[in-house]
């Protein structure tokens, strides 16, 4: 299926649309009308129950604003940048890399500098996509994508939407240490807004200003902490690896988990670690396997501090799409928020047996050091400090050479040895500060859910007619149920159908009530939400001797079976939970129908 | 307990805390922490199994952020407003209608024009409270309480943080109303951020610049539509009317939902409705009834669109705080986004049978006007059309007199009755064109949380030391259960207690893992944070010859019981669903403790 029908079925069955179109939309800003949200909550719940509760994890929610000095100390402020080139004549503006890869060769020009690109433009007579006006001699400009706002009153306190959720983690390390009572390894996660005010937002949900982010900040000490490898050892997966990519002919590597990280082709054990666990749940939420891989980032994709990095792609319409990253980043997050926060971003690591050190110190003698170097004297005895801890051997002479000041006012003297009063003294250390490493599996929640409708999506022949529908996972599918009255003549069905409708609901589940059309139509509306099972009240199920009966009819199949009332609920429970439709038609009777599928 | 105290210990536990502690705070910001996500997420949850799930309701999902052009439409961008003073010494912003509030007998600065506000600082010689300088003859100003940001590059197209969810709701009326094919009523529901600027914002989850709503917008036709008032007409409910607030010696009003309805005290069915299934809510959840109110807005409150408005008030610490308001809105917000917007908001009425209806038209011979009245010859036309539909029977006279123009251009024309071609004609009508009525409960999250941990806050002795413990429901707490090896010297111990903690999260309950310091000071740290079961593997539970067991204490009574290993997860499962201890204890051996509650 082409993205554009994909798009159409989205907004005419309630997925997702543009926001605002009574305004006239509002570029890069979507809205999950009642099926998409419910899509897309049964993913972030899918989501929590496998990489929060099942991995022992644990869920914080922060601020989206966020105070100007986190984006200094995450480089954000600096960084967090695209080019950006704005039409002398129309007043548009355009991603400048873009233009350029898209009218010469160049694969990479955000790696390009400003003037390089503004060169290509000029040298390719590259024009503005909206007007037609030759965009030669426009600047090529740094555009920061966060969007601002203004804390309080005023302009003095300038505050940022978080261009990602995992930032609202990382600065609030020194509480969630506690939480933790300072023992690693512990994981932290978060589902939420993040945002990024691109310069030109492509279509559906793949590149917007305002997205879900489902991010895991795993915090592990990298010299002795390990992953629980031996549970996703055996995992089967597609990888894509940079070596590969940069081959003619490279190809994919169908591999395990296990032998990938033994053979060294996953750098980091962890990031293999939840690449087993992301696989599964892929597989788990319904993401077509043939359509699914593992790109590993070239050199050039990497930020400087990221050891390995991984992405998961999902094929959609002929591309492949980034959907979720899996980065091993150091220590790069934790060390910039200690240099730059009023906090201890370290853990303290108590070595198994407390350590004894030789430790030399100095302890110079002010008084002789005072009238000596004077106004110096305090900066003597510094150097003589740092001395001593670098070169002890030092003070085995009769004097002692260090140097003070910066620059030009750098000057040289000597001091007794003596005067340092050097001494080596044994210290016992029971341990020592360490910055954790990080971690981060970081998945799109909307991306992923285009995925999922994107592989879902299927036509084929119900009773000779063609339908529609989407094959989602009864644990994703917006609804767990639809129900019906056959007819509405009849009040005997009609209570019964309301009844029905009510008690399913009061077993909480999400269910849909629909009397309007003829049958037929109600269930191809259904298989087009991908509701996985519909309820029929029908005049046999009210008018046997014995208890109330409904049929049950599965979508892919379009088979059915008809079902007691009083055992409806528990029966979808199971069906949600993964039970399959065969075991409800071999308990109960199946419904003959004459529908056929192709 | 103080605020103060709740405030320190969901600190200290992990609830929440203000936000970029490290960058030195931010006001008006909190995050919340892994044991109040979690809290906050249950809230959630149950909020949406009752109105959106159960009520047959959808939800959806818009962005947080929103161009101009909808604020325009719902009055935010103009009217939005809180009172600014700004101190010229020391330049921080205050609140000027609290100022004088706190400092005089007026009681509704907020409703006073700047100017008298600005007479009242001086005449009382109102000081800045930060640095205390006099702030006579400072500048009262409107302060309009939106996040403003840019979309895109440059400052062409403004956005708004949403300052309540319910815009994202209305302003896609056109879409959703298809989605419900036309038919009303039906409501829609949300949760998400909402955000107001705050001047100065005050403490713990109160008044923040960042909270969640949980909204439901119910969209009736107020000529037809009924609430089913049957389901709730019994519930119990504390009523304080505007009437008995303006009374010296004013009392609440203890009735059920049916009675206020019928007796006039609540003056909407649908508002009266949504009390009871608000009341049934919070009695789940776990809000003290006798710390818990619905008082109704005075007519000042209100806005001038809202017929009738009831807020759901809970006491904390001695304050009636606003935690929800149940608004009837009339058809003021479609009508509005129906004004500005470039779309329909209504929805067509189709009548029972079609109407015939006659109807006057005029068909004015322009032949004959346009010589005669020249360039106003459209005018004429214009005016004779309205006046046909206004008043019919002018057209039985010889000549018709119509009006054109405007103010000093106005002029009187006289036509002769023959050249309008005047005509009554019948015409059949199916239906008509209506604005629906909005009926809007809306629920602040962060307030429920710090209601549901001020109510259940409960102080006690157990074996004789004193315990603070949190009373949350089992639905509603953090954690569904917590799993400890007595010892960690006895690897036995620790293999089960790792398997078990692994099942029950395999399971899907969300499960704590503990095995540091003695087993009191573990039950208490659970019982600190409201976790309902503290599951022990000992060594009787290991050595009897049968099936492994575990014991559950239940974190009130500190009761326990010994459950076999293998039914633990469905025994937790049905706990926390709300079957009580008992039960559990008249299946299983109970174990016989030293412990006494007082």
């Amino acid at each position: 299926m082409a993205s554009a029908d994909l798009v159409e079925l989205a907004k005419r069955r309630g997925f997702f649309f543009g926001s605002n179109g009574a305004y006239g939309g509002t570029a890069g800003f979507y809205t999950f009308g009642p099926q998409g949200a419910a899509l897309k909550r049964n993913v972030e719940e899918a989501w929590r129950d496998r990489f929060t509760i099942k991995e022992g994890n644990r869920e914080i929610e922060a601020p989206t604003i966020m105070p100007e000095a986190v984006f200094e100390a995450s480089g954000h402020l600096d960084g967090f940048d695209d080019m950006l080139v704005e039409c002398g004549e129309c007043g548009e503006s355009h991603r400048a890399d873009h233009l350029v890869e898209d009218a010469t060769d160049v694969e990479d020009a955000e790696a390009l500098p400003g003037e390089e690109v503004e060169a290509l433009i000029a040298d390719h007579d590259i024009a503005c996509p909206s007007c037609g006006t030759p965009l030669a001699g426009e600047a090529v400009e740094d555009f920061n994508l966060m969007f601002r706002t203004d804390i309080g009153p005023g302009d003095s306190q300038p505050g940022y939407l978080r261009p990602e959720t995992a930032q609202g983690i990382f600065v609030e390390f020194p509480r969630l240490k506690e939480y933790a009572r300072g023992s690693l390894p512990f994981g932290i996660t978060q589902i939420g807004p993040a945002y990024r005010n691109e310069i030109s937002p492509r279509g559906g949900l793949l590149r917007l200003r305002e997205f879900t982010q489902a991010e895991l900040e795993q915090f592990i000490d990298p010299e002795t902490d390990e992953p629980p490898i031996e549970r996703v050892a055996d995992v089967e997966v597609r990888l894509y690896p940079a070596t590969e990519q940069e081959r003619e002919d490279g190809d994919y590597l169908e591999t395990t988990v296990g032998e990938a990280i033994d053979e060294g082709v996953i750098g980091s054990a962890w990031v293999g670690y939840y690449l087993g666990v992301a696989q599964r749940w892929y597989d788990r939420v319904g993401v077509d396997p043939d359509r699914f891989r593992f790109r590993q980032h070239l050199a050039g994709e990497r930020a400087h501090y990221a050891a390995d990095c991984w992405d998961a792609e999902s094929e959609i319409d002929g591309d492949w799409v980034e959907i979720a990253g899996f980065a091993s980043r150091g220590d790069y997050d934790l060390s910039k928020h200690d240099e730059y926060g009023d906090d201890s971003f370290t853990v303290f690591k108590r070595y198994e047996e407390p350590k004894t050190v030789e430790r030399a110190t100095v302890d110079p003698d002010m008084a002789t050091l005072g009238p000596e170097f004077g106004g110096d004297a305090a900066a003597v005895a510094d150097a003589l400090e740092t001395l001593a801890e670098r070169d002890p051997d030092a003070f085995e002479q009769d004097t002692v050479t260090v140097e003070i000041g910066d620059g030009d006012d750098r000057e040289t003297c000597e001091v007794d040895a003596d005067v340092a009063n050097f001494s080596i003294e044994t210290v016992t250390e029971n341990g020592e500060h360490i910055t954790p490493h990080v971690v981060e599996p970081s998945f799109g929640v909307g991306r992923t859910v285009q995925t999922l409708l994107a592989h879902a999506y299927r036509e084929d022949e119900v009773d000779g007619e063609e339908r529609t529908y989407l094959a989602l996972e009864p644990e994703i599918a917006p609804r767990d149920a639809a129900v019906f009255p056959l007819v509405t003549s009849d009040e005997r069905l009609t209570e019964l159908a309301d009844r029905v409708a009510a008690d399913l609901r009061e077993a909480g589940l999400s269910v849909a009530y629909d009397d309007s059309g003829s049958i037929g139509r109600r269930y191809r509306r259904q298989d087009e939400v991908g509701t996985p099972f519909c309820v029929t009240v029908d005049r046999d199920g009210v008018e046997s001797d014995g208890e109330a009966t409904v049929t049950v009819r599965e979508r892919d199949s379009a088979a059915q079976g008809r079902v007691p009332v009083d055992e409806l609920a528990d029966e979808l429970a199971a069906l949600r939970a993964g039970d399959g439709f065969e075991g409800l038609l071999d308990r109960y009777e199946p419904v003959e129908t004459d529908v056929e599928t192709n």
